[in-house]
């Protein structure tokens, strides 16, 4: 790189910090957010583990519900319990994804009991972050009320909780009322070459 | 729901276990992955690190590499080295974001940096998964050789080891080597509403 250069690209990153920094200086605000993560690719639930284990190391209590027992491993939960249980309440509802159980009024019991669960948790100011996690998939097939359930973080939420809500299919509703949306978006993947799934990857 | 309905729920809820079933059974690989969470939407970073409690949850070992500095709080870092030093190294390079630091050269003597640790790191075939976190970045910006780093992973990387590489901007070259990509993409974010980063969410 000729001196020249480095000049040049010094000044240009100079410019993009200038810009950065009166962007961050206006964002003032902290509120607990509504946060989705959505689509068909991976990644959802990991993140919304990450953020768990995050809120963990800020020593910030949390908690995780997990709407379809099942859909993982129970590796997180057992690390969580293990090391982390004074920080972090865990209560995983359900019999399964629903091409397991093949009974749908077991299904709706096992989604409200979970939900009745997850307002008791984030109804408690001293939680910072409550984990909801494949809570689209019962709200997909309205095994929960997507009205009350919006209705209740709008008038119940701590105003300083942040709520994770997890799963493919977002309900349009709960993507217009969330603070942050991701959408997860599959671009390969390798159960198509024949890979089947792996500790680690997929549980 | 009608007995009627509950038959005709069970009956297409075994239709689809049974396809699932027939399609797992064809499944017969393990092999390592490359692995990249790309886009720009959130979580690329925390969906690595929740890969990696699970690894963690897992018993398997594993290390973290992360390029830029700064671009993270530290919480996973002290979290993972105060309760699981002897399952997970962890290597922070880099000075942080390229327009904090105005200095070119200083940058890509840190990604080179960053990229022997991890090749050291990598190459170690009782390591089961090694992040490389923000590693696009110093792709993108030509730090580090595209073409090394995927001649690296072809011909060196242990065939059960996961390598997941994370940051905007994958290079099209990684996407067309990797096993799995996601590309998380965003919806919505609350900073255009004037909600600063907080602790928990952003880092």
């Amino acid at each position: 790189m000729t001196g020249e250069d480095a000049a040049e690209h010094a000044a240009k990153m100079a410019r993009i910090k200038a810009a950065r920094e009166r962007m961050m200086a206006q964002r003032q605000d902290e509120k607990g957010l509504v946060i989705v993560h959505t689509g068909s690719g991976k990644g959802k639930s990991s993140a919304g583990f990450g953020m768990i284990f995050r809120a963990i190391a800020h020593g910030m209590r949390c908690a995780v519900v997990q709407f379809i027992k099942g859909a993982r491993d129970t590796g997180e939960r057992r690390l969580i319990e293990a090391h982390f249980p004074h920080l972090c309440r865990f209560h995983t509802m359900g019999e399964g994804f629903t091409w397991e159980t093949q009974d749908k009024a077991r299904d709706i019991a096992a989604a409200r009991a979970g939900w009745d669960k997850a307002k008791g948790l984030i109804r408690d100011p001293a939680l910072r972050m409550v984990l909801l996690d494949e809570i689209n998939i019962a709200l997909r097939y309205d095994y929960l009320d997507i009205a009350e359930v919006l209705a209740f973080l709008r008038d119940e939420k701590p105003p300083m909780t942040h709520v994770v809500l997890t799963g493919r299919n977002a309900k349009p509703e709960l993507i217009d009322f969330a603070d942050l949306v991701t959408e997860m978006t599959l671009v390969k993947h390798p159960f198509r070459s024949g890979i089947k799934a792996q500790a680690g990857v997929e549980f």
